[in-house]
This record gives structure tokens, C-alpha cells and sequence, in this order.
């Protein structure tokens, strides 16, 4: 059996909105800004492509969502304008991020850091979540960006966007999100939380991966990051790439219309994994589970590297994650366990399992049962943990 | 008939390289960065792409080509980058670029000049082109960059890069191509010409939109454009475009494999169509045959609006445009022609055809004819210009 628990890097596209988006391959191939057929054909699945998300991320007409290649694109987007139009040659010099930021946001600040700029990131407690009390602390009329995700990627927890978007304006600062892992997962509506930008990838909630978008509210302004024709409006220059965009829209709005299956059946399955997994002795899970996203777990199996785990598992056609597939090359610790003040040894011990809505019952099954023989496995095994058979019964 | 002559607008996809990308959206779908089979059952195809970019571009191994959304991000990477690495603090202040760069170099170093950065534009000659002697008259020990196009998007016509990176280098300078119009349609060899930096896009040599890349020669530093995991060695972060980068190594495999065949069967059918235009009266083509990529023809008709041409040609069947698509939703003269100093009323006549070895000699003859029909109704209608019926038999 195969059974893919990896759903948080990346996702097998829709069957919809995968069909939907071949015709303009080798057929509809016109460059959407050419005054011919070729071009102007390609308009109404735009259009109606650019609803979908309109519709699905709950933005307003007179909002911007432009179409960028991946949701790093975006946030680097919004960390650099950001520079440009309300840091460099003015009176704010602040940013603050969470400290379980996705590497793009802590990069790009980063980044900004080594041009002069402070950079403050807010603590975690003890489920890898920032409050808006952690933001209350160090947000000042110095404070130019807040940044904070609305989902972590490894434990799938969700952050009080909204209350931290009201204090941001309190401040007269911009406020970020990354919208990455909650969008397709979660109710997305960004007029309803009242963010300035949100960035979002569509490879995320079975759309393609190297397309994303950012969401700009209503008139703000934003120094492009991609300079050149006039495609977007002037916000992002770049030959429109089509298919993806119809594919995008269609992923989207495929997503939202299996909220509530993801709420009720991915999450009991998720549960499901997650008992399995809490049965055996000495594991633990980050978070609680009515405080995350319904599709996440990130593990810990003491006295089991979690690289071993991963090569058991993927040798009986299981794939899973120690964190991040964006850092997963490096056998480096779980930087959202450090990050929450586990200890060293535990923080090698991360296992992420993220569904996906095309999981079964017997997938889970499998799985859970693959993740106990492993663990049994591994731990005889172990240098650090006193293996006990009588345990696994 | 449909003739689709906007080949240098974008392309449709070479249906050898469609195929090729096809089951890395349902089947290969995983994350290259994932520790799984899902991710590693990619890493062949990926490679094997990357294989077919450095042959195909004449790169050498240690040399990097990173992999982008499309050639805007390269070019906005490349001005961007060099601005923080070697003008930011640093004695150098200046940008050179030629004066009919494609608008992602234009906006990209107009927003260096925004701030501070001294931006110098080459003269063009008659044909459109900047020389290596336009260059010597301004280039100095302040010059950080030059960046000049390999082939111009609107007349084809086709720039001495090798002599300007040498002149460039004498000066300490560093130098960027724009090859998109180049990579596909003549010998590239970036190794040979010894630039710094170049930038491609697939959808201009029928791979898709919104796949691109960046060379950088070897052990350049380049500041990110997109700071976050790390992903191509840390120099763009983002999630790998797996189908894409397929099918861009694969078309431009096949671009390569074809290069005769365009400079004989294409350069053939595209000097008729050209031949038939001339006789035309008062029609007029930039640039000699002999200094221009094999498939391009910027043609002005004389009295003959060019959105009107592109208008009457479309309800005949075929594509053709006024210049660049980038800009082509505005009625605007065109650039290259007030460039090359033509009159006004002549840089509203422009009309760039642009073919591929997807057209054939059938509609080759058929596009003549109907420019030629057309060329005769709207001369009829000009008011500004003196139609007579006997010089069209």
C-alpha cells in the first residue's frame, strides 16, 4: 500500500482542475495581452479563474489578488515593498515576525536585517503558537510590519490573525500573513480578518506547484517586486501563465467546497492517526487538536531520529516529514520543537503526517500500524531509550 | 486558415515536452526536497532536465542556472542583486543598458534610478541596434553592470554580446543578456560569449509560461531575489516547478536539435513573407535580414494603423501584433520604431510577424495575401494616406 502523509510540502493536483487546465497548453497557448483570438480567448477562464479566488479567499472586488509563481515570491514581495515604501528614507524601522515563520519570511527579514533594519521575532508557547499578548509587548509607532502566519506548516496550529491584525493598525503598521498552510484547510476570508496582504500557493491545496498569489487590500500601495510590463495592473510583471491560473482558481474553489469534509472526515482520520500514535509509550503531539488545522500532526516518538522513522516508513510506501520539506534536505532538528523549548534529543525526534482529503480509512489504518512497527523497530535498536516489548502489545 | 505569427509574444508548447511533463502532476507529484519516494522518484527527470539547460546554453558545470519563474524574474533578480552586491556602499553607481531593452530591464533599472542609481541608455542606430562603440563612449570604472539584450523582441535583430562583456569586463563591470529572444532561435553559447548573467524564459521557445531561468557564472555572488529555504543551493527559494522544469529542458533540447532547420526552412518562408510585404508600396522592414534572428519581421505599412492591420488580420485568422505583448493592451506607438527615430506617424504603423517551425508554407502564402488585402481596405479608408488601386495588382 502507499499512503501519502506529506500533504503540508506539497500535493497532488486536483483531477479537475487538472483536466480543466490542458487546453491552454496546446490550444488556447495565446499570450493573454495580444490583440488576437489567441490572446482573447484565454480571457473568460481567466476571469473566471481570478473569481474563484475572489470568491474563496473571501477578498473584495476593489482588492488586489495578483498572481505571483509561489507564496516565497509573495512574501518576499511584501517584506521588500514593505522596505521601500515605509522603512528606507522614513521614520519606521521594524519588523516583527513569529519565530516559527516559514524560512521565507525569516529569510526575507532577515535580509532586511543586514540592511539596517530591526527585527523582532515574538516568542512561542508551549504549542508553537504567538499571541496577540506576545505582540502587545514589542509593537510600537516604530513597527512598519507585522508578519505572523495564520497556520504553522509543521504543527498546523492556528494564530489569532484577526485580533493581531486589529493591534497592528492600533499601531498604524501593515499587517502580513502567510495564508499558506490554511488556505484549502481552513475558512479562509480575509476581509473578515482585516489583513493588509496575504500570501498564498496553490501546490498547497492540490493546484500546481509555481503558482501562488498575494492578496493586497483595498489601495495599498506596494513597490513591485517583479518590474516590467504592464501585466497585473503593474503589480507584477511577467507573461501570464494560464494554465496554472486556471488551475488555481479551480483547485480553490474545489477546496472550499470539502471544508466541511476536512473538518469532519480528514480530521477524524487525522485523530484517528493521532490516538494511534499517542497509544504508544513516551509520544507526544505539539498542540492541541481543536487548535489546529484539521490535516496535521507533528509528532515526537522519543528515542527515534526521525530521518530513521522517515526511511522505515517511505520503505513501506509512506510519506512523511521531520518538519519542512523546504529545509528536509539538512538533518537538522525540528526548529518548531526548539522552538517551544524542547529538549535537544526530542527535537531530532519530529515526525509531521499531513492528510490530504484523497486519504482513506485504510490508508490511516496502514499507516498508523507501519508507524508502531517502526517505532518498535527502531527503538530496540536505539542508543537512547530502553526498549520495553511489553509496551507494544 | 489560422496562422499564429506571434511567436516572439510566446509560443504554444512543443507537444514532445507537454507529454514529458504530464505525470509529474498526478503521479510524481511529491516535493523534490522530500525524503520520500514521492520526492526522490523526481530527482531523475530533474536532473536530465538541468543536463539539457547546460548543453543547450553551452554552460559549463560549475556555472549555475538556477531556475525562475520567467525571465522578468531573472532580469529583475540580476539588476536587483547587482545593486545590493556592488552599488549599495560600493564606488560603483552606474547602469547601462541599451535603449531598447524589453520593459522588465527598462522598469527594473528605472526603480534602481529611483534610487540613486546613475542609469545610462545606449543609442540605437538605424537598424535598432546599440554598438560595442556606443558602449565605449560611456562606459567608465563607475559602471557596476551593463545589461544589454541578446536579440531585440521587435525587430529580431541581433547584438555583439561577446564584444560588450569584453568591454564591460575591461572596465570591471560586470554584464547581463537578456537572451529570451535569442535561447531557441540562434546558437547560444554563454560559455563563449563569456557573460556573467543571462536570462531566458521556456515560452518563448515552446516550453510553458511561467518557467524560466537565470545563468550565473561561476562562483558569482548574487544577492536573492526570493530569500527563503534552500532550494537551487540557496540562490531561489520556492518550491521546484517539477513539470515545468521537464518540459523547458526538453524544448529546448528540441529548440536546439532545430536550429538548421530555422535558419534555412524558417529564415526561407519568413524572407518570402517579408519579400511580399516590400512589394507592397510604401512598406518599409527594420533591420537587414542578415543581422536578425531567423523568424522575425517588424514591418511598417505606411498609412495603415496598426491596430487596425492586427484587427483586420485577426478576423482573417492570424496573429501578428505591434511589438511587444507586454504592452499591447495600450494603444501606443511603437518604441523601437521612435527608437530608430521614424517619423511619428510611421511608429503607428508597426507590425511584427513573427513565425515557428509550427508554420507552414500554405500559411505563409496565406498570410501575404490578407496583409496584402488588408494593407489595400485600410489604405482605402486612411486618412492619411494617398490610395492607388493600380499599384496592388
Amino acid at each position: 500500500m502507499k499512503v501519502y502523509l506529506d500533504n503540508n510540502a506539497t500535493t497532488m493536483i486536483d483531477p479537475n482542475a487538472y483536466e480543466l487546465m490542458l487546453p491552454f497548453f496546446k490550444e488556447m497557448y495565446g499570450n493573454p495581452n495580444s490583440l488576437h483570438q489567441w490572446g482573447s480567448t484565454t480571457h473568460p477562464a481567466l476571469r473566471e479563474a481570478l473569481d474563484k479566488l475572489y470568491v474563496g479567499l473571501g477578498a473584495n472586488d476593489l482588492d488586489d489578488i495578483v498572481i505571483t509563481s509561489c507564496a516565497t515570491e509573495s512574501i518576499n514581495w511584501v517584506l521588500k515593498g514593505v522596505y521601500f515604501d515605509h522603512i528606507l528614507n522614513k521614520e519606521r524601522n521594524e519588523v516583527i515576525i513569529s519565530s516559527v515563520e516559514h524560512p521565507a519570511v525569516t529569510a526575507a527579514a532577515y535580509f532586511l536585517k543586514s540592511l539596517g533594519v530591526k527585527v523582532i521575532e515574538l516568542p512561542v508557547n508551549e504549542e508553537g503558537v504567538s499571541t496577540v499578548e506576545d505582540l502587545r509587548k514589542v509593537i510600537s509607532d516604530k513597527t512598519a510590519l507585522v508578519s505572523v502566519m495564520w497556520a504553522n506548516n509543521e504543527t498546523g496550529m492556528i494564530f489569532d490573525i484577526k485580533a493581531m491584525a486589529e493591534l497592528a493598525h492600533e499601531f498604524g503598521a501593515l499587517f502580513h500573513t502567510d495564508a499558506t498552510q490554511a488556505v484549502g484547510k481552513i475558512k479562509v476570508n480575509l476581509s473578515d480578518v482585516g489583513v493588509d496582504f496575504a500570501s498564498f500557493s496553490a501546490h498547497k491545496f492540490h493546484g500546481p506547484k509555481g503558482i501562488g498569489g498575494l492578496f493586497i487590500k483595498k489601495g495599498l500601495k506596494l513597490t513591485p517586486l517583479l518590474h516590467g510590463g504592464e501585466h497585473m495592473g503593474g503589480r507584477r510583471s511577467g507573461t501570464l501563465n494560464v494554465p496554472y491560473i486556471v488551475a488555481m482558481g479551480e483547485a480553490l474553489r474545489i477546496a472550499n467546497t470539502m471544508l466541511d469534509f476536512e473538518d469532519s472526515h480528514i480530521r477524524r482520520l487525522r485523530d484517528k492517526l493521532e490516538d494511534k500514535i499517542l497509544a504508544l509509550p513516551d509520544t507526544t503531539v505539539v498542540g492541541k487538536r481543536e487548535h489546529r488545522v484539521p490535516n496535521t500532526i507533528l509528532a515526537s516518538i522519543k528515542g527515534v531520529e526521525g530521518e530513521a522513522m522517515l526511511w522505515d516508513l517511505n520503505k513501506n510506501g509512506i510519506a512523511a516529514s521531520t518538519g519542512s520539506a523546504c529545509a528536509s534536505e539538512a538533518l537538522e532538528s525540528n526548529p518548531i520543537m526548539e522552538a517551544i523549548g524542547a529538549e535537544h534529543d526530542l527535537a531530532h525526534t519530529a515526525l509531521r503526517l499531513s492528510l490530504s482529503r484523497f486519504n482513506t480509512e485504510e490508508e490511516i489504518d496502514y499507516a498508523a500500524e507501519q508507524i508502531k512497527n517502526a517505532t518498535q523497530r527502531l527503538r530496540k535498536i536505539s542508543c537512547t531509550y530502553a526498549y520495553n516489548p511489553n509496551n507494544y502489545k
